[in-house]
Parts: C-alpha cells; sequence; structure tokens
C-alpha cells in the first residue's frame, strides 16, 4: 500500500511547496500594506512548508513511475491537498470561517467555481481578497495542466480524443512534455498579464486589475465587491469578454501560434464550434430583450454577451441580476449553464467537443436510419475518430445527469429547497458560480446552506472539476482490486 | 411521390375505419344515457368512416412491401391521423372545444401522457369523458404494437435491442407476426377487464371502473374528477398501484407466458429492473416521509406508493397534491418523471432499458479505466450486445435533453414562466401528465397555456411518443434525397 502511495506523497509534497510558495504573496502584500492579516497567511506558509517538506522525505524514490492507478490517485489526492492547503489560512485569521467555510471557498476557488460565502466583500481585508484571486488563478492553471498531461492518457469521458506525443508519460517523450509545460506556463502568465494591464487602462485600480485579471483568466469568478463586475463601465466588461473567452480556448492552441507562429483557433474544430455557440446564443438573447424590452441596442448588447460569456465559460461574474430579465432569459441562463467551454481550458461545463461529438454520433445515427447497410467514420479535426472514445464522450452526459439527479436529491433531503438544490447541483457540476434563485442566484451567496449542503457542494465541484470519473472510480471496488 | 405515400394512405384509412369504430362507443352510450352530445359522435364516426374509405380507395395496390422510409413516414402520420380523427368530436360537441385545445386534449389522449385542458370533470358531458378514456387505450394499444413490430426493425434509440423473428416484416414470418399481434391484443383486453372488475369490485360505479381501468392500464392518467383518484379508498388507489404496474412492464413477457406457461416477469432483466427500481424510490420516500412527517406508515406508504408508481409509470394520476410533502418530494417526482416503464409496454419515459444499458457501459468503461487492455462485452438478458446498439441507446439521453432545453426555450420565448415551460417540456416528452408548479401541477390544468405553448407541447407529446428519432428524421434533409 505504502509503495502505492510512496510517489502520490511526493508530488503532493511538491504542491504543499508550491501552496507556500504562493502563501508568501498575501503575506508580503499584507505586511506592505500594514494588515494584520499578514501573519495567518505567514503562519499558514509555514505550515505547508513543514507538511510539504515531510510528504518529499516521505515519498521520496529512486526510480519514479506512474502507472495509471496511481495516476487516478494522484489526481484526486492532488486536488484535496491543494483544497485544504488552501483553506488553512482561513482559518487562522482574525474573524476566521469556520472549516466548513474555509473548505467550501477554497474548493470553489481552486476548481475555479467561484461560488462564494462571503458578503460585503468591500469590508474583506485585502490580503484575503488577494488570495482567493490567488487560489482561482492556480486552480485554473492546473485545470490546463491536468487536461493536457494526465486526462488524455486516462480514459475519461472521451479525453482520449486529446491524447497527443506531449501527453505520453514514457522517458523517452519527456522533453517534449517539459517544453509544453513550459509553453502553457508562460502563455497563462502572458495572457494574465495582459488581462490585468487592459483592466488598469480601462480604469480599474491596480488592486482590483490584478484580482481580476487572475479570476477572469481561470475563468474562475471571484469579486473583490458583492455587485461583482456589476460596478464598472462597459469598456471593462468587453475586455473581460475578451480574456474570459481567452481561457475559455484550448491553451495548447496558443502554445502551438507561439511555437509555429500559425493561429490555429481559426481552424480548430472545438474552438471554432465554441465561437459560434456563444455568437447565437448572445445574438438571440439580444433579439429577445430587444424586442420585450425597452433599453437600447447596445446597452441590451454588451449586458447579454458579458452575462452569457460568464456563464458559457463558467466564470459566473454577473454584471445585473439576469434573472429580472424576464423567462426566457431564465431559460437560457438555466441551459447555457450546462455547456461550458473548451477541454484543455481553465473552462469547466460539459465541455464543447462532448456536445460536437454526441451531435456528430446523432448526425451518423440519422443517416444510417435512412441508408442502413453505409459505412461511416465519424471524423474530428479532419481524424477519424474511435467509436469507443465517442460513446464514451456521449456517456459522459448520462452520468453527468444521474450525477446532478442524485446531488439534487441529497440536497433538498438535507432541507434545501428544490430550487436552490438543483440549481446549486448544476453550478457546483459544472463549476459556473451562481445559481437561480433567492439564496444562491447572481444577487445572493453560499453563506445560508447548511453545512452538510456545502461540504456535498464541496465535493460536486471537485467531481465537476475532475471530469466525474477520475474521481468515482476511486469509488469502485474494482480499483482496489488486486 | 404518390407511390411513397400510397401503402401509407391505405394504412391511414384503416385507421381511420377503426376510429369511426371506436366513435361507435360514445355514440350508442349517449343515446342510451340520452344525452344530446351523441350526436357529434354519430357524425364524427360519419366523417371518420368517410374519410376512411376515401384513404383505402386512394392507397389500395396490389403488392404491399414498406420499405424503412415509408415505416418512418407511416408511424408518424398514423399518430397524426389518429389526432385529427379523436378530436373531430371534441369539435362538434355543444360547447365545442377550439381546435387547439381539442387538438391537444386528444393529443395527450392517444399518447396516453393525460395532461389536460378540461377541469369541473364531473360536469363534462360523460359521452365525452368516455372518449378521452377510449383514447387512451387504444393510444395504450398502438404503443405496444408499434413498440413490438415498427420500432425495434429501425434504428431507434437503441430499440433495435428488441429485433426477434416476430418483429420480421418479411413475408415468411408473418404468420408468426399475426399470431404476436392477436396475443398482445388478448392480453390487453384482458387484463383491461380483470382492472376494470377490481375497480368495481372495490366500490367505484361501473362508469368509474370502466374509465380508469382504460386509462390505467394504458398508464394514460385521465380521470372521470378533478381530484383525479385522491377521492377513491386505498384499497382502489393499490389496485391502481397493480394495474399500472402491469401496464408498464413489456407485454411481449405476458404472450410468452400464455403461450408457454413460462413466467418470465422475474427472469426478464428489464422488468427486475423496473421493480427493483420502484421498490427503492417507494421505500426512499416512505423513509422520508415518516421521518419528516406525522403521518401513520400505512397512510404514508399508500400514497408514496401510488404516487411514484403514477408518475414512474407515466400514468399521471394523483392521489394528493404531493408538491406539498416538502422539498425532497418534489425534487423526487422531478427525477421520476424522466424514467418511464419498460419498453414495449404503455408507458413512457426514457425507458427503463436505456438507463441499463447506459449503466452497463459506464460500469464496463470503469473497469477498462483500471485495466485497459482487458476485452468485455456488455450482456444484457444474457446476450451479448452490440455496441451500436448500446451507443444508440446512450445517445438516445443525450438527444433528449437538447430536445428538452429547445422546448422549453421555446415555451418561455412565447411567455410560459420557466418552472411551468421546464416541467411542461419534460412531461410532454415524456408522456406523464403533471408538471410542476402552481399552473399546471399535480393540483393545475394546462388551460391557461397561450395557443402556441398547447401545440408546442402536442408536437413534444408525439415526439416523445415516437422515441423522438422517429419523427426527427422526416425533418431531415438526407431522409428526402433520392
Amino acid at each position: 500500500m505504502l509503495r502505492l502511495f510512496r510517489p502520490i506523497l511526493f508530488i503532493c509534497g511538491i504542491l504543499a511547496l508550491v501552496m507556500a510558495g504562493l502563501l508568501l504573496a498575501p503575506t508580503l502584500y499584507g505586511y506592505a500594506i500594514q494588515d494584520p492579516e499578514y501573519r495567518a497567511f505567514g503562519f499558514a506558509a509555514g505550515i505547508a512548508l513543514v507538511c510539504g517538506l515531510g510528504l518529499i522525505l516521505l515519498g521520496r524514490e529512486e526510480r519514479f513511475n506512474l502507472n495509471s492507478r496511481q495516476l487516478y490517485l494522484l489526481t484526486s489526492l492532488s486536488w484535496l491537498m491543494l483544497s485544504f492547503a488552501g483553506a488553512l489560512p482561513l482559518v487562522l485569521i482574525d474573524h476566521p470561517l469556520t472549516l466548513t467555510d474555509a473548505i467550501f471557498e477554497t474548493v470553489s476557488g481552486i476548481t475555479t467555481t467561484g461560488s462564494t460565502v462571503l458578503s460585503h466583500l468591500d469590508h474583506v481585508p485585502r490580503p484575503i481578497l488577494l488570495w482567493r484571486s490567488i487560489l482561482q488563478w492556480v486552480g485554473g492553471l492546473g485545470v490546463i495542466g491536468m487536461a493536457v498531461s494526465i486526462l488524455p492518457f486516462l480514459r475519461v469521458g472521451g479525453m482520449r480524443l486529446f491524447q497527443t506525443e506531449s501527453s505520453d508519460w514514457s522517458e523517452k517523450s519527456m522533453p517534449r512534455f517539459h517544453e509544453m509545460a513550459r509553453g502553457l506556463l508562460a502563455v497563462y502568465l502572458l495572457i494574465s498579464v495582459l488581462c490585468a494591464l487592459s483592466y488598469w487602462a480601462a480604469g480599474m485600480t491596480p488592486f482590483d486589475a490584478i484580482n481580476h485579471a487572475m479570476t477572469t483568466v481561470s475563468t474562475g469568478g471571484y469579486a473583490t465587491d458583492d455587485r461583482s463586475m456589476g460596478r464598472f463601465s462597459n469598456t471593462i466588461l468587453w475586455i473581460s469578454v475578451l480574456f474570459m473567452m481567452l481561457g475559455s480556448l484550448p491553451f495548447t492552441l496558443y502554445v502551438r501560434f507561439l511555437a509555429q507562429r500559425r493561429l490555429r483557433v481559426l481552424v480548430d474544430q472545438q474552438a471554432k464550434g465554441f465561437i459560434y455557440i456563444v455568437l447565437f446564443l448572445v445574438l438571440l438573447l439580444t433579439i429577445e430583450q430587444l424586442v420585450v424590452g425597452e433599453r437600447g441596442l447596445f446597452e441590451v448588447l454588451t449586458h447579454a454577451a458579458f452575462n452569457i460569456v460568464s456563464i458559457i465559460t463558467t466564470t459566473g461574474y454577473a454584471s445585473t441580476d439576469y434573472t429580472l430579465w424576464g423567462e426566457f432569459s431564465i431559460g437560457i441562463f438555466f441551459m447555457v449553464t450546462f455547456i461550458g467551454g473548451c477541454s484543455g481550458s481553465t473552462a469547466g461545463g460539459m465541455k464543447i467537443f462532448r456536445f460536437q461529438l454526441s451531435y456528430l454520433f446523432l448526425a451518423d445515427q440519422m443517416h444510417k436510419l435512412v441508408h442502413p447497410r453505409s459505412v461511416s467514420a465519424i471524423r474530428y479535426n479532419g481524424k477519424p475518430i474511435p467509436d469507443d472514445i465517442i460513446s464514451s464522450a456521449v456517456a459522459f452526459s448520462f452520468l453527468f445527469f444521474i450525477v446532478l439527479a442524485a446531488t439534487t436529491l441529497a440536497l433538498t433531503w438535507i432541507g434545501v429547497d428544490f430550487l436552490t438544490a438543483f440549481t446549486g447541483a448544476i453550478t457546483a457540476l459544472t463549476n459556473v458560480g451562481p445559481g437561480l434563485g433567492e439564496t444562491i442566484g447572481p444577487a445572493g451567496n453560499f453563506a445560508a446552506l447548511p453545512d452538510a449542503a456545502k461540504w456535498l457542494l464541496s465535493f460536486a465541484m471537485i467531481l465537476g472539476r475532475l471530469e466525474l470519473l477520475t474521481v468515482m472510480v476511486l469509488l469502485s471496488p474494482v480499483f482496489w482490486r488486486g
């Protein structure tokens, strides 16, 4: 058993050291602005450092080879590790959060969900706001890394579609693997800096610009004020639209662009599909709002674009309470919550490529209904796709709805009202952020929910972030046998 | 083109004659009880007779061979035919329904959905009540016939799983085909008569017993009073539970039982799965209600069993407004609406075998996650199942949710509130009957919806009844090409 866990402990130790390093940012910032909370962050950094060193000592080994069972364990445990390390300062501050709230807020952060239990954000000490943003930023990076390096190697929900040479874990492909990792980090940093500079140039304070840049590019959605993005100018909203979209496109495309100077965004089938879907939905909502409302075109278009993009990219900012725009608006935001962005980005949701593969499968079926003897292969991005990848992508939606049903029922059992339970489960599993209804709608927050509901939703956020099966396989007997 | 439609016109003509014959029942009954509405039914029967003869003359042909395109057309057009013929008397009565309401009520009848636009049912003339029940009864028979004879032959949502010798349309299998058809009709009649006698023995009037028997066995759910089944004794509720369950099990099992004297219900994987799911859900709701409520065990068990069975079998009776039982109850009834009964029965919904195949597929995937090189075949009812049948069953849930999203959005665009639109679309597509909310919940009805919404829901009911793809293929260009 120790043999199974040893390399996992080692990597978790490294992650703890990374967290210790990151915790220095709010520590130093708090010290600089003379906010007394800096002590809590420094203390948490110390604990993370000690734990990290301990885990590394426990797990160090001469040879280092992970089999697929270890990869599953590693994926789940590393997110648990990040959650606990991230929650540390939140229980050490002057007015500490309860353990439940600290974990909920941290999990919502690193899964880039953006649901919050905090209110009166403008009165929350700034190091804490900074830490929430950092959690989302590092979570976004973690998701991209995981989607590029680990998930394609596992057989999870059709992710094998994205298996490339650089997702090979054999030793001879390690240099290519490192190159890709460096490329991703560079691109992620570059886009974040560009976003912060744009926000700053458009009128945000440096603190707001940095925080919102971190939560925009990671499609996380934490804000520094209860009004979310509602207090900013239309220019800022459009900048946000641009960078939320950039955060939801496959990051490997950017890396390849920088390496080969060829823009593949408009060629990549997933990226193209995502952009078309967003344009269609924004147009649809804009037309409907122009028909029913008395607001002008630019005003309607700005808020339709901002909020649709915010939800479909699973960021979860709000510029206004869109549930007051009428029934069609409630309907469309409800539906859009499921969709999500592209695989290989920071976005959550069911992912565009799954909708595309399911659509292609159904179109193929439709063809066979009429021509039963025709032989056809489904092609994606110009390549024929094996049947089992398609089935596994299609089956993901079935699994998603079963998990959604179970989570909703469990929440109503705890006593949460049906609308909050249902949309809370959806928004957690898709890592979007806000739900519907008075409690957890875009104008509310998650503080009022019972503790059990918060733990359940925290679990759902991790489940959704890790594409369900990666976690669920750990709960199956077959995993632990033999 | 005429060549394509000729045999279809012929069969539609025969169906019109059948409807003419059925219309004689309320005519004669109305005449016998001296209700003046009998004239409308007699007149409608005359029109159906003339149209039927006309269609038969138009469509008669020497040789008679249907290809698969014609089978698709036939399936959709025959349900349209039945809808229009069934609506005839409702626009001819003394206080006629609008065309929209007449079509909605008839489609809801023959698809055995049970949503109604009528209220004060105890004041509605009895021939009309009888006609509504007859529509559901004949609709139930139609669904079984279609599921056994036509759908397995087509490649619709995994229905090919049920392809047997008796679903072969070649000439040499015709005798076996006729034998199966006779068997189904006999079993359906027998169960209906037993149900009516049981209701009568338990205290219903003969009129109520006959009407409710027809709408129980067909899992339709039309009642003769606004209180639905709420005005009857617990004994009657349990009788109803029994016959709703019988109506939701595969009818071929009964036919085989009569022919071979071997009870396969407990061996058939779909039937067994269905019974287990029902027991589990009833138990779950009973426990929850005992925990929160102050009612006694038998009372809770009776109403939990009756209402869960009513919704999962897609009957749609209510014994009480279960949406007042608390949030867990709303959640569970919402989820159960999707499930439905067994394929080859009168029940609607997504069907048990699709959940089972999807589960088996996921379990197999889970196994492959850990043992990537293992080769396995999914077995159902002891037989290995080809991959394409499994994919097509799994993809059905994806298609279902896309159609649900589109229908909901269209309804909210018309101005229907989100909860009514969403649960109305679900209940129409699954042929259950009641939705959630004040308008269309178990205590409401569909009268208040705008006309456009009623047409949309009528279309959705037929779409759901014909397993989606059967209708949708007619809308695809590939169907009409070549």
